[in-house]
Order: structure tokens, then sequence, then C-alpha cells
């Protein structure tokens, strides 16, 4: 294919600075001293415990090195990001030989000490992550669970219209769905605005024990999946080192023209076609360059070669002079001179600065990262004179604000959701921005489609596309807000963990700056799934985020319009955490005026002393609640005791802020001992109206002095196709039950609730009954509203 | 494109079949009453709620309806998958027409009363669900939640060499990551044992406000992506009803004829390589003979015929008059009798009998369930002299058991990993059946790549579609096993709710026969990531797991190779369960032998009294864990304990069976009051070592007696490169913290405590020194085995 003349002296400097990062790569996993082999190699030098994944390393510093010559000759500006972050050796190699490893961590030094420490803390407790960890300078992608490779580099090139992201895809990953669906990304990528994102498809042919599947398909089926993909693709194969740097180069020169003539087709001769963009497949052995041969099996170019592909060198004489031939078939002592420098020749084509993939300023995006031009949120406020008697869908006016932040942030702003915008009722933003489309479009589309190649809301059926071009984006230091269907959430369920521990650790690397948050609005929630039933009726993403770091992790559930907006606000406003609003499109009952709102959310939680009436008393009964029809349940539940009981003291507290629940010593958002007790009582009866599964509050509260008088209510896979009082009433969520459940805990009840009780069985029953016959739910229960 | 000639009559007879189904889809959204529209229509005959998919539904029943001429033709085996199961009228209509519905649901019977039911009770309280529900007969996929409708397909397809699995995939669906790396299942299919797989993906070319992305790239690109998924593409394209039949029966007798041929030439002349296996595009309009326009929109052919076309019919005049002309666009009067029954010049073409797709077995696969022949498991144990004092991996026999397992039942079992088995130490089973690869070979493979076209151990980098081959397996009568790597059980979260939710509605579906547990091995589990590190820590998949139906979740955690064999031939007998199962796959130390393991896993938990030294007397603490890491810390902790304070009684309790901790009220397995509190005390406190997130443990013993003192440890997220007992000590599940913590809870204690709580964590931090120091942990912790 591709043919180039790298002359040679390039081409030596080139080979040498590969050969300098597989030297390295392979001393990353095996030795603790004598780092340069300036003697000879004995077992004490070995580490005990030999761990990493050699298998890929060769291949990712081969792409690095080319990389790195594109950008000295070409000036270009690019960030590496290493699908196959298992090989991060092959990624910390290049890192450290353009001197950024050791301006970040200076006792990692370029010299011989500084390599031996390189060395030995690889892998190491307490030392270099085994993946492209946050540790790692210039990257946005740690690689540890695969397949968001792709994803997350468009994230990044959006709206960074001179970045090109070069995105290494393991053919292992390949396998994976998010990854295989990732390459529809490019119907997504404005050229005008956007950078490039330029793949390189690494079939290596192996993964841990198996082949890859894309390198056992016949070449013209893999060149027609990738121009299927809307790919342009570039091969480059074989295993003989020159000429693979011959055609690599050859093949990332013709790229990078392509990008650019793309690029000024759009920005200057306003070509609005989608272009197909290119990108390369690299074909080369799986631990190139390594041991051949081990106890008479193939490794290199096999499976074999995946982790550590000499095994047992500490304590087999043989092993380890092969460990010792194979390090110096590199020729350290030709790359570097004594001190453990690498030798000036070779490092003629590494970028100065800024220039480098490791020191540029785009994956470490909160460098770069402007505040949010936030209008002010109380000016979509709903305005209501009493609460409990006005509805309003929750998210409208939500959508109203986001429009506005949008047209004052067209540059570091998108807004993201699976299909789902106008369907959570948030298409108010499309005034502001369309949907990004640059697949084909048809005249029909000017009713009502809110397409447009320069849209910023980002719309596509794969909610891992979606997470990932978020995640891509905030890394390099924009702001977003991404909704999706509570029950399909759990669909990047990993996701959410992945990006959560990146942040967690990331707070521990001194000089990565803060990113934005991870704004996530969960809706279409589980008590309004009227078109669909028990599929889409999940509440329990919620239990997975109160597993991750408290330093992360925010989860809110704003019962109402304006509860909403000061989330949403606050949100924005916030960085380095993953905030989850919990808020349902539909019409729901308001509360809260703005003022009252905002006091209720910074607090997180509280006293509603207008539907409470235990001014002045200790309440018989705490009536809690969080989300929205749980609230509204509670409300009208407080109604009924209070009107069968008007000498009952019921004291009202609805919950924004989850995390509140937690011991202060849990979470940096709980309360204390005192503030909870003295909001929930030590030893009154607490009925809990929760929006999720039941268990998480006592997860939550386990610990609280008043916990063995918390009865929580929520949702307990009772569900079907419903009306919304019915599912409530499966799941005991309803007033009727919920009321009930009071008079039951409240031994001077005993007598004269069993006559209430029956009739709220009876009222319970009718509106059961009215929704089995009409199939909508009785008008009097829906349209109940707060009478006092 | 392909033209066939359909004669006149049959042409006639399925047009009439197909406006049938269209009318009674529009008839289910919409009526309660007057289904045969015998009289005019009025506000009252139409329901209150208006719910459900029409956009998908004629395109549905479209190819229905000729899957129906070619079974009939061809006497075909076939079943049917909707993956836009959203559209379920259109495949309702069809079932209830060929008289399957009204077999096994008599009151829905085939005349105008039974058709009002159907009508008034679809997406109606206590009705039919909205998807293809474990209600819907022949249906094995519910088509809620997207992505899964293909691997579904595979796994019906697999050992059922007859059997045509014709599924249709919605272009919404298309772009979901799962469906989009499923179409390389064709990888994995082996046509001399396997049946065929027909893919129709249906190009409505909307999703629910937005184009799909696949209707909007240029044929040639979706004719290349098809083909390089590795699939020979038929197009089928157009509105016009009479050239679409036409084009629609050409292509499926083609597509049959291709598959008849890739069958012989696989059985009976020997052809090894992977065919081309055919595929079908439908490009149609959305909403297909639905109203043209509303409210001057166009509402057929665009994203406004998602869900229910026509609103506010009630209350609209215009509009009621509207749906009526639609409704009587099908000529009702034409189509059904006066009785209501559909006539018989439409019924020619339904199959009869188990032909039905409706009525084939496949579909209700637990009716052809064989019951697995397992060999005895108390063969594959494990011999040793003491509890505690002998390591082993723990899943290396359970491989051997797999494997014979396997040549026991060589038609009905399959095994599934994510390129797993040896990493997972199951590797045994390859003696027995190869993974199967259908791609290409190369000379290498024959060392050690144990690939064959034969096999029937499952591997693809991808969790996703395993998952659904699995689920597809099971659900068609067949017996699998799946292991994969603990913290990526993450990335099928949700495909795990759906399938719970699947089981859970089975379970009041009378005609449904009994399928075989989904039994999944998680393993590579948090407290051993020696290569990996912080992404691979995580072990909260049983935090989800515990939100499903209890009717059909069961969790083990089995400590050792013995209770391992013993859960898995317990799991493998069941049925309609998902079992996980956790158990990692490095050393860990033996403490039951074979009849202990069995009599401690029957009760599911119990007092190791060689572990303990409470007999005859009250315990001063129980020590209890759950794991296998945790297990020996709990051990190692309890000796120290003893060692110190020699009249110290501890009682050692493991819990093998997680659900025996909730009461048994709220769980089948969940232990009484009574019981629980004799095991673990009323008021002694209690240290729990468990091998996840400790919250976890609460959330499920919150409701004991005396869960005030109970304290639990797990893992909290503190993770990077570590050692093991590095690991266990960040996260205070070592056997220091954990004698300390026992310390600290023990009032008696306080004094002569103080000097040995010193002494511990001098000896906890000689350990993390070490680690720190040589990349290991100290040998004479890691080696220790329990000396009493």
């Amino acid at each position: 294919m591709n043919q180039r003349s790298l002359g040679a002296e390039k081409l030596k400097a080139m080979h040498g600075f590969w050969r300098a990062c597989n030297y390295l790569a392979a001393g990353m996993i095996y030795l603790r001293d004598n780092p340069l082999l300036s003697g000879p190699l004995k077992p004490e030098h070995i580490k005990q415990r030999l761990l990493g994944h050699w298998g890929s390393s060769p291949g990712l510093s081969f792409i690095y090195t080319h990389l790195n010559r594109l950008i000295v000759e070409q000036d270009v500006n690019a960030i590496f990001l290493a699908g196959p972050g298992h090989g991060a050796p092959g990624v910390l190699a290049p890192v450290y030989l353009e001197g950024r490893y050791s301006e970040v961590y200076p006792n990692k030094s370029e010299d011989e000490e500084g390599m031996r420490l390189f060395f030995k803390d690889f892998s190491f407790p307490g030392g270099i992550g085994s993946h492209c960890t946050p540790e790692t300078p210039g990257s946005i992608h740690e690689g540890g669970e695969l397949g968001y490779s792709i994803s997350h580099a468009f994230g990044a090139a959006f709206d960074n219209p001179d970045l090109l992201v070069a995105v290494v895809v393991g053919d292992g990953e390949a396998e994976t769905a998010p990854l295989a669906t990732s390459w529809h990304s490019n119907k997504f990528l404005n050229p005008v605005r956007d950078g490039a994102v330029l793949p390189v498809l690494h079939l290596n042919g192996y993964k841990i024990n198996n082949p890859s599947v894309l390198s056992r398909i016949p070449a013209e089926e893999l060149t027609s999946l990738m121009q299927g993909y809307g790919w342009k693709p570039c091969f480059v194969e074989g295993d003989d080192p020159e000429l693979m740097h011959q055609q690599m180069a050859a093949a990332l020169d013709e790229c990078m023209a392509e990008i650019r003539s793309i690029w000024s087709a759009a920005r200057e001769e306003g070509v609005t076609e989608r272009p197909l963009w290119p990108m390369i497949v690299l074909r080369s052995p799986k631990g190139w360059t390594g041991p051949a041969e081990v106890d008479g099996h193939q490794v290199e170019g096999s499976w074999r070669a995946h982790q550590v592909p000499l095994k047992g060198v500490r304590e087999n004489e043989e092993k380890l002079h092969q460990l010792e031939a194979w390090l110096r078939s590199y020729g350290p002592e030709e790359l570097f001179d004594a001190e453990g420098c690498l030798r000036p020749e070779f490092k003629t084509l590494t970028p100065k600065g800024e220039r480098r993939m490791s020191a540029n300023q785009h994956a470490n995006g909160g460098r770069l990262r402007r505040m949010l031009r936030l209008p002010d949120f109380r000016r979509y406020a709903l305005e209501f004179e009493k609460p409990g008697t006005v509805e309003a869908e929750n998210t409208r006016p939500l959508g109203r604000f986001l429009r506005d932040i949008m047209s004052r942030n067209m540059h570091n702003f998108r807004v993201f959701s699976p299909d789902e915008n106008s369907s959570n009722k948030l298409d108010d933003i499309y005034q502001a921005s369309k949907k990004c489309w640059m697949a084909g479009r048809l005249p029909i589309d000017s009713d009502g489609g809110e397409l447009s190649a320069d849209g910023r809301v980002m719309e596509m059926l794969s909610e891992h596309t979606l997470e990932g071009w978020l995640e891509g984006y905030l890394l390099t230091g924009r702001h977003g807000f991404f909704s999706t269907y509570e029950s399909f959430v759990h669909v990047i369920d990993s996701m959410f963990n992945q990006h959560a521990k990146w942040l967690a650790m990331s707070r521990d690397v001194d000089w990565r700056a803060s990113v934005s948050s991870l704004n996530m609005l969960i809706t279409s929630t589980v008590w309004r799934q009227d078109h669909n039933g028990f599929t889409h009726q999940d509440p329990g993403f919620l239990d997975l985020v109160v597993n991750k770091s408290p330093k992360v992790t925010r989860i809110y559930l704003p019962p109402d319009v304006n509860t909403l907006l000061v989330t949403a606000n606050h949100c924005l406003n916030s960085h380095d955490y993953i905030n989850v609003i919990v808020a349902d499109k539909q019409n729901h009952l308001q509360y809260l005026d703005m003022d009252a709102a905002i006091k209720h959310c910074t607090k997180g939680l509280g006293i509603w002393s207008w539907a409470s009436n235990d001014q002045g008393y200790e309440p018989d009964v705490v009536m809690a609640c969080a989300g929205d029809v749980p609230t509204r349940e509670a409300l009208a539940a407080t109604y009924l005791l209070r009107q069968h009981f008007p000498d009952l003291k019921v004291r009202f507290i609805n919950v924004v802020d989850l995390y509140k629940l937690v011991p202060d010593s849990e979470h940096p958002h709980g309360l204390t001992d005192r503030d909870y007790d003295s909001l929930f009582t030590v030893d009154k009866p607490i009925i809990f109206n929760f929006h999720g599964y039941p268990w998480l509050i006592h997860r939550l509260a386990y610990r609280r002095t008043n916990h063995k008088n918390l009865h929580v209510r929520g949702y307990k896979e009772h569900g079907s196709i419903n009306t919304p009082l019915e599912l409530a009433i499966a799941n005991e969520i309803d007033r009727f039950s919920l009321a009930i459940d009071v008079i039951n805990r409240i031994p001077r009840l005993a007598v004269a609730g069993a006559h209430v009780k029956e009739q709220l069985r009876d009222q319970q029953l009718t509106c059961r009954q009215y929704a089995y016959e009409h199939g909508v739910d009785l008008p009097e229960a829906t349209n109940w509203t707060w009478p006092l």
C-alpha cells in the first residue's frame, strides 16, 4: 500500500525512539534495578511480582512515535487515547522519553535513578498504575474497561476545531458493544467547528486467550465494515519494522492531508455533506519485538504475549538469560547515555512543550475550562399561589433554562440524550440549538425535525455513545447535561462506575485541574410508565451510585419545578462530581415558590411547615418523602390523617439531597446525628415514602438513632401495565397505604383507627376498581390538591 | 430488486390478513367497544387513555404475514422475535388471527366479544402488556429494552438445526451498542448443527423524535456495513403494498433457499467455511397505512407515527371521524364475518398447530427442556486433612465438573465467557468441547488455540452478546453457564434486570413451562486484581441483584472448592432463577471436605465449630464472613484473638447463601428471626467480613434483632495497584483490623486489649511496609494457615 520515503536519518531516529519505548515497556514489567543493564542481569534485579500487559505495548508506542513525527513536522495539535490502556507501558514509555513524566513526577527523572524508580514503581503498590490512569500525563482515557475509546475521542474533538484526537482501538475492544456502535459517531461531527478523530484500529490479532474477530475476517469484509461505518480505511500491515515505519509514516501523512482537506472544504468552501473521514488499520504482531518463542510455544504474534511473555525469570536462569537477551536486543547502551538519558539523536522527533501529547492542555482539560455563563435560574421560576394546588410538568422550565445556558455558551456546552429530549419535555432547548445531524436529510425534516449540522444537542439511540461523548467533552474542559430514561440508565452503569473512579483518583493527582461535573437527569421514571410497563420500571441506579466514593457522588430528588431549577443550577456550577438528579417529566403538583425552593435545596431537606401541624409540639409521627410522586402521595396521606385525626401531630419532611440521610462521617453532605435526630426525632415512627427501592433508605440511615422506627415504602418490583395510582397502590406508596401505616404505628389510634383504616381500604379499593374498569385513575384521586 | 409472482389469490389472501392485522393493531390502541365498527364510532367506544406504539406495528405484521406464507408453503419450523417489541400490536394481531391467542386466553375468543376484550385489555391495567411480554404466545423476546434481539435469536438457533429464527431489528435498536456488535454472532454459528437466524433490519426511518442513523446513510454504505458484518443483504423497499408483497415474498423465498443451501453444503457436502448468511433490509414507512396527515403534519412515514398517531379522538369529533375513516379503510366487514371471525379466505395462509410461530414449542422452551445429565459432583471434591491448611484454585475443579457436564449433554449445554475461561481457570472444559469459532483459522491455532467449529464454549469479547446468546438458549429450553469478571458484569446490569423481570412475569403465566436458571459465575474478583487495579475492583453487582424479585434471584458466595462444587451443582439443577455465584479464581485456603460442604451449603450458612471456641457458652463475639478472601482474613483474625485472649469466646459463622440474612418474609431463603437470633445472638457484637460493599449486609439484615451490634467490613472503594493483603488492609477487611474491631467492641478487653491492639497495628504496618518495599505480601502473612 502507501509508500513514503522517510529519510534514513529520520527513520533511524524514529526507530531508535521506538526501540527505547519497547525497552522501557519491558523494563517496567520486569526490573526493579539495573535499569540500563550496566552489568549482567541478576535475579535480584527482577521484581518479585511480574505484572502488566506487554502484548499491545509495542504497537501503542509505535503509533505514538509516528504521531510525534507528524506533530513536529506539521505542528499538529494532537492528543492520544489508548483504547487498550492495559498496555500502559507502551504509553508511559514515550511520555517518559519526551520528558513529561519527569516534569510531573520529578523523582522519575531522566537518568538512571529516575529510570530505576520508573521501572520499579510500575504496577507496584503505591506506584504507577498498570493502565493509562489519571496519573498518566496526557491521558483522558484509562482503558481499564474496554469499549469507550472512540466515544471519548469524539467528545474531545467536539468544539475543538484544530484538535486531532488520535485514538487506538484494540481489536479486543472492537468486539465490545459500545465500541461497535461508536464508529457511527462520525454522523455527529461537524468539520466546520469540530476537530478530527483519527482511529487506529490496532489488529494485533489476539485477546487474552483468543484470536480477535476482526483480525480473522477477510480483508474485504473488514474494508466493507469500515466503509459501512462511514470511514475511509488505510491499511498498514506487516512485522518488518523498517517497512512498517515507511508505511505508517505514509498513512499518517495521507490521513492528515485528508483531514486538512475535509476541514478546509467545510470551512472555506462551504461543503456541508458528511465527509468520509480517514482511519488506519494497523495490523502488527502482538508482543511485537518481544520473545519469539518461550518453552517451545510461539509468543510474539500470539495470545501468549498478552501479559508477561516470559515468566519465572527470577527462579530460572535460562529464562533470565532469555530476558536479558531480549532487553539487550534493543541496545540500551546505544539508546541511552551513561547517565541514562535518551541520546539526543533519538529525541529529535519529540515535540516540544505543550505540543507533546503528554503535555497537551486538552488532556488536562480543567486547565482550559471556562466557567459556564449561567442565566439567573430564578427567571424560570414557576409562580403560584399556594403549595400543592397547581400542577406543572417539572422538566419543561428546565428545558428553558438549558436553552438559555446553551445560547450563552455556544462553544463549550452540549446537551445529550438518547432521542429523548422531546419525550422528556426539554424541547425548548431546540430554540437555541438543534440536534446535531450530519447524516442524510429529507425535506420532511423541516417539519419539526429540529436537525442541524450546527446543533449542539446530541441525540443517538445509544446511551453508551452519549455518555462516552459527554465524558470526553468534560475531560477536555467543557460542560454538559445528560438526560435519560430512568430504567435504561442501567445500560451505562459500568461507565458511571468507571467515570466515578476516574474522578476519585484524579482528586489525588495534584497537577490535574478540576473538570466540570457530569450532570445526569434521570427522568421518565418508574411511577409514570404509562406506555411501557414493567421493563421501564427500575429506579435502582441510585443503589449503584451510593457505592462510589463520597468525594464524587451526589444525588438529588427535587419534587417540583422550582426545586429542580435550583438543583440544576447548583449542579451546573459544580465540578468534579457526578450529579444524579431524579425528576419525572409528567405533570406534578408544585410545592415551593422560588424563595422557598432555594432555602429548601440549600438545606437539602427540611420540614414543610405548611404541611405539618406539629408546630410547638413533639410530633406523633414523621411523614418523610423523596421524589415527586411519593411526595404527592405522602402529602395526600398527611391530609387524610389530619382529616380523620385532627389532634394527630404530623411532621412533614421532604428530602431533596439524598446524602443528607447518611452520617456526616460518611459523606460531606451527611447531617450530624444531632441535626438528624432533631428532624426525625429519636423515638417517633417515621414513614418514609421513597422514589426508589425502599431498602436504599435503610442502607443510608441504618446508623441513625431512630432507625428502628423507620419504615420505608418504595418500588418493590410490583408492576405491569398500570395507571399511576394503581401502580402506587401495588407498591404501597399510595396515600391510603401510608395513612394506614401511620395508624398502625400509633398505639393510641388502635381503637379509633380501626374504622378509619376500613374506610381507607375501601377508598383504595374504589381507586383500583375504577382503574381496572376505566383504564384511567379516578379523577378525584388524581386531581387531588392540598386543601389546607 | 427481486421480483416474484405471488398469484392474485394468494396476494389477496395475504394482503387481507395483513389488513386485518393492521385493523386489530389500531383497534387495540383505540377501542374499548364496537370492535367490528358495526355502527358508527362514538366517543364512548374510545379508551380514555390511548397507549401503545403504532409506528412499527404494520411493519411487524407485514413480516409476520410473509413468514406465515413461507412456513405453510415450505413447512418451515420458525419462531419470530420482534426487536421493536414496543410494537406489540403488530405481533399480537397475527397471533390472535391465527387462533393461538384464543387457545391460550379463551376469553379473547375469535368473535366480536373476544375481539372487544382483546382491544380493551391492551395496555390496560391488569390487561395485555404493551410489549411482547412473557404473556405473548410465541415470544421469547419482550423488546422492552432495545438491543438484544439478534443475540437472543442466535441463542435460540444454537443446537436447533432445523429452526429458522426470524428476528426483526428496529432501526432505532440498530443504533444501540449491544445490537451493533451482535451482528458478528454469525462467526459463532455452525450450520452443521445450528439453525439459522434471518434478521430483518426494519428501516422505518424514525425513532421517537428523530430519524434513525441507518435509514439516513447512503445505500452503498448500508450494503457495505451489512457485508462487513458478514451478511448478504437483500433489500425490500417501498410503500405500495402490492409491490411490497411481491418483493417481500421473493426476498423470503430467496433467503430461505440460501439458508437451505448453506445447511446442505455444510451438512452434506462438508463445507466448513463460514457462509455468508442472508438477511433482509425492509424499508417501509413508519406507521404504514395509518393516517397520512394529522393537524397539517405528515404522520405516516414520520416520527409522529411512533406512538398514538391521532390523539384526542374522544374529545374532538373531527379526529374521531378521521379515526373511523382510518379504521374503515381496512374494510373490517370484508375481513371479518358477522360473528367477528376472520373470513376463511384470509386464513388460508395461517400455519396449523405448532407450526404457528405463536405456538412453536421453541418459544415456550421449557416444554422442550430435558433435565441436564449431571455427573456426581462429589467426584471432583478436593480432599485434604484439616480445614484451613491447604490452598487450591477454587474454580479449577469446577472446570472439570463443567467439562464432564459438557460431555454428557453435548446438544443442550453451552458455556459462555468473554475470552476468560482460561483466565478464570475453567480451561479443563476444552477437553470436552473447544471454543466455537467460525471465523478464519491459522496454523498457530493448533498450539493451544482450542478453537473448533464444533465447540460449545462460547467466547467473544462482548458480555452483551454472550448474555443475550445465553438467554436465548435458555428460553428455548436448554442449559448454560456464564462466567465473567466481577467488575464488568456491570456491563450487563440492564440485561440482568430485564431477564429477572421476564422470569418473574413468566411465573404468573400458567402456560409457560419452566426454563433452566441463568447461572452466572462472578470471578476475577475485587480482592485479587493484581494485574489491573482500581478499574477492576467493583463487587457491586449484588446490590443490583437484591432489588429484583425474590422469586427469581439467588446469591451464593462459596469460599472454597467443595462449597463451589455443591453450589454449582445445585444451581445447574434449578430452574427459573438467576443464580449468581461469586468465587475467585486464585489460590485460596480450603475449609470444608465434601460432606461438610454439602451440609454447610444446604443450610446456606452456619457455625464452623472447628474455628469457634464458644461450644457450650454464649459467645463474646460473632465473627461472620462471606466470600473467599474475607473468610480467610476472618479466620486469621479469630486465631489472633484466641492467641491473645484464650478466654474470649468467638463464634465463627460463614455465609454461603446471602439471602439467609433477610427475614423469611422477604425471601424464600430467609432465616426465621428465631433461627437468625440463635446464630447471631440478640446482643453480642457481630463483626461481618463481607466480600462486597459493606452496606449491602445492612440492607439485608436491618430488621434483625441484633442489627445494632452488626459491624460490617467490605470493599469501600479504596484501591489502586495493590498486593492482596495491602488491599485488604486499605479496606479494613484484614485480620488485624478485624481483631482490633473485636477488641474495641468488648468492654472487658479495654485494658488488656490496648497493648494487643498496638501489637496488631505494628504487625499490620509491617505487612504494608513489606508490600511497599518488595511489591509482594509478607510471606508469613500470605502463607498463613489455620494452626489449630
